[in-house]
């Protein structure tokens, strides 16, 4: 990308309002505003350009970002340490099997304590309905406080890099890929777009991801189908809040049970499987009661659910019946490939292997995405940093 | 803070003699004299002041800060990763579980491997009578051995994160937020400290808290009480450099087996749980001979033991007992607190709550102290260092 | 080192050819010309010799190097940790504990998807013969694949840290430490090296050193003799390639077994334990089959077979024999030293004790050998790189 280009971006950038993110995290995106939305998606995409360009984007002399990963991930870590290197910051991981977080500490005595330093933590929490999403908010508070107090010398913004409620990079990745893909926002009214369930032979795969795309797309003049089988219903809330943007934004978000019907002359697939939320819940119950064989029984009884559904796979089949034959397929990775990664699963292979490459470019946009979300809290002025960036033009490898 | 105020502060540096810290680790607050204690309160409290003023303290352009933790740690491992960070070290840990340490190697082997490009090894080694602070000297010589052959190219300073005699970074960020507290280390005279014993319901916390504040603190003329019940006796070398420090300095240092008689009247007071070293020395010897029965036994014991001083607990009725009812609360953290983190414990919850803005501050001073620690014993001339630093003025963040 | 040096250098750099580096990766030696292995040994002093002289030699202003180790490693750690350091790149672990590489992702999705911020991976899988090498052709062929379609932006390049076959920094390593012992690669003409096997009562020990020796050091006019009991042959394939570089070189390659042959007059020793390709095969085929009764039955056989070879022991005795009595004894470290690490091993206390300073040079070659392969790889033009960080001379500490 030319320099003229990320030029005309960074004054694009500067036409946005978006003054209510300075200082603050990054939860849920349906708390942002269109302004806030937009401006996150161009600071991605001028971070984008300056790296392209050969340009550092290097705003952090020093400071740490932090990460909290209370399941396993890599594309997730990689992507938010790829987005502190960007800027500048380096990482320091808070695991709790090294730290004294498990031995009665409160939550808001550590979140100081790390955080000296800290330019934003970064957490993933999302195995348990009614926990991550609050656990986050509790962070917040406590850093909050503690900048309030002048204990921190700055406040460290939270990115969710994932949690029970919403997948904001996921989905913020997702949306930009989208708009990219056909050329601008402005290229999507009317696109339709099905974000449907499908098989997968494993259990528990959090609601996040459908609940952050309806949640997310919705906003941009695009129809919306969610499809799923009975039984594996979002979050009514999440529901709720698709609905009010699809009606602001001037378009539909419905509902099906099937998965023929919303693939049908749709722009945009994102198959995808999920667990129900009522089995979600029935598990965080479990779990805080340590049932061990309660917990093994309800996975049993998900599986025998799931089986059900087998014919829920994105097939050849399915995707002629989409627009001109050749909707955009997207998922978040990984897929569960039947014949490759399991017997039955989510995506046929061939369908799969024909859209890698768009696959991977999805995914590319997240460690950008979060080190936008990253300088939009730290930065009161981000359209004179990335000025400064460009101005400088320093060289990112000599 | 501002500039004029920095300068002046290195200016006060350049007056005070520390030639002895260049090339050297520190270990025990009591090798040290007192120019060097000065010196790196001075330096603490000039970087802070830049990163205050939004100045870069990076003073590595690359180098690696090495951390070797033999038990778990949340605060000093983040402490250790902000000090690297803010002086452009990146951190690396070496973590037995995943190095050849276990499997027969030398201490002296493995310390010259890992410190090719290493400018600071930060030791934590707390858990065993007689075996951290001996490790550290080992580790030390090995560095000595291999920067006098030619084998390092520079000589990386070992910092003592804890050690089973001395807590040096936490007692020096304790006495820096003493002396910041009170506006200068020579508005000290005469005020009354109480190290104090309280109770906890857990078992073999470490010595080298209270060890490390009675050994620092009978330097700078306050009155230093030791008070714990019969059996929680410290190590006696310790008691003694306490007592020749407070003889040089003109002040006491006392022991008492009561916790009231060491909080009347007293400025500041430091309730926290520690085992007896009698019974730290019995535990080094059960795990020598990995006798785990006696291990449990002798935790048993130590528990009923801890148990007939449940009354030793920091409540607002002794703080009344203070100079004028508000001595200047402190703790290591975290702090056993009644009714929240344990049934009973060290402190009531009131008490704690008060002055969680303090304690929250005191541990702000842990950075800069490790900061300034590494930046004395690399630096031959720090002086020239800040110097710099505060006329390049370079960005913390762009 | 002095400026002039540097600068000398670095035109001898510009004379060599090793255009085949850029965008590829480091792995067997032998697949590399002599132009290639030549610049490698002139980088890596190059790079030296700007940090002895305290000038930066940061190349990447922001990039991750990412390491991939398949079991447990202190030195090629922190060696890895230092070069990516040494050029500015942040240090991002791949622990497969962590990760959800072990549930059934392909390595292409994994490779990518971790890769869009890296500049080089180090790969670290020398267990299973047949696997690790194999391993890191597949993680090459995926980044080359997504740097092709755009996915990614820049080409990271692979580096074998120790595979089943090679350990090409190892041999570099120790490769520059002898040029540079004597003096200079021409001065190798006709110097007598024997690589050993060596009695260790550990079982299982890697053969990719002795492969990597005979396949490297064949290639510079010097005589080298491998030499084992019966039974600890090395992989035929590296053989043959020890004997066609000798052949191309002017020189010899002998096989013996007998250890005296080996080291009468031998410039160079480097006696080494390791297990027979035969055995090792054997391992990997019961790993596959999970069969752990085999596992343990194999190893007490090879135990036992080791057992036999006690007399294969670098002694003071044997030293004697070597040229003028004076050997340069080498070892890629930790050795199993004879009433030191173990009852019985590869060496005499005394022989290790008097080369321990050698020895940890020979070692301290491996950081700039790892960041000269990264440089060559990610750079086109290194000689202008290397020349800008000279011009620029920014102080490494300031």
């Amino acid at each position: 990308m030319d320099r003229t280009r990320i030029c005309q971006m960074i004054k694009g950038l500067a036409e946005l309002n978006y003054s209510g993110m300075y200082q603050k995290d990054f939860l849920e995106t349906w708390y942002k505003t269109d302004g806030e939305i937009a401006a996150t998606f161009a600071v991605a995409d001028i971070l984008r350009g300056l790296r392209e360009a050969g340009i550092s984007t290097r705003v952090f002399d020093s400071g740490l970002g932090i990460s909290i990963f209370r399941d396993n991930s890599t594309r997730t870590r990689f992507s938010f340490a790829s987005a502190c290197n960007l800027l500048g910051l380096g990482l320091q991981d808070l695991d709790e099997g090294k730290s004294q977080i498990a031995h009665g500490e409160t939550v808001r005595e550590t979140a100081t304590m790390v955080s000296f330093m800290a330019e934003t933590i970064g957490i993933r929490d999302d195995m348990f309905i009614g926990k991550g999403n609050a656990y986050m908010r509790e962070v917040s508070a406590a850093l909050e406080d503690s900048y309030r107090e002048g204990v921190l010398e700055q406040r460290p913004t939270i990115v969710d890099l994932q949690c029970d409620i919403d997948h904001p990079t996921q989905a913020m990745a997702d949306m930009l890929h989208i708009i990219n893909h056909y050329g601008g926002v402005e290229k999507l009214k009317g696109k339709k777009i099905a974000m449907t369930w499908a098989y997968s032979p494993s259990y528990g795969k959090p609601l996040s991801v459908p609940q952050g795309v309806i949640g997310l797309m919705t906003r941009f003049g695009m129809d919306v189908t969610l499809a799923h089988p009975k039984g594996y219903e979002v979050m009514p809330e999440v529901e709720a809040v698709a609905a009010e943007n699809a009606k602001a934004a001037g378009c539909t978000f419905k509902r099906t049970n099937s998965m023929e019907e919303a693939f049908e002359g749709a722009d945009i697939v994102y198959p995808k499987s999920w667990a129900s939320f009522a089995a979600m819940e029935k598990r965080s119950k479990l779990y805080g009661q340590n049932d061990q064989n309660g917990i093994k029984k309800l996975e049993k009884e998900l599986l025998a659910q799931n089986a059900k559904f087998k014919k829920w796979e994105c097939t050849e089949k399915l995707m002629k019946s989409t627009h001109r034959s050749k909707a955009l397929y997207m998922h978040c990775l990984p897929a569960d490939i039947t014949g490759v990664s399991c017997k039955e699963g989510e995506v046929e292979a061939s369908v799969f292997d024909r859209y890698r490459t768009p696959l991977y470019k999805e995914a590319s946009y997240k460690p950008y995405i979060i080190a936008a979300m990253i300088l939009l809290a730290r930065k009161n002025n981000p359209v004179d940093t990335l000025d400064k960036l460009l101005q400088a033009a320093g060289p990112r490898v000599l």
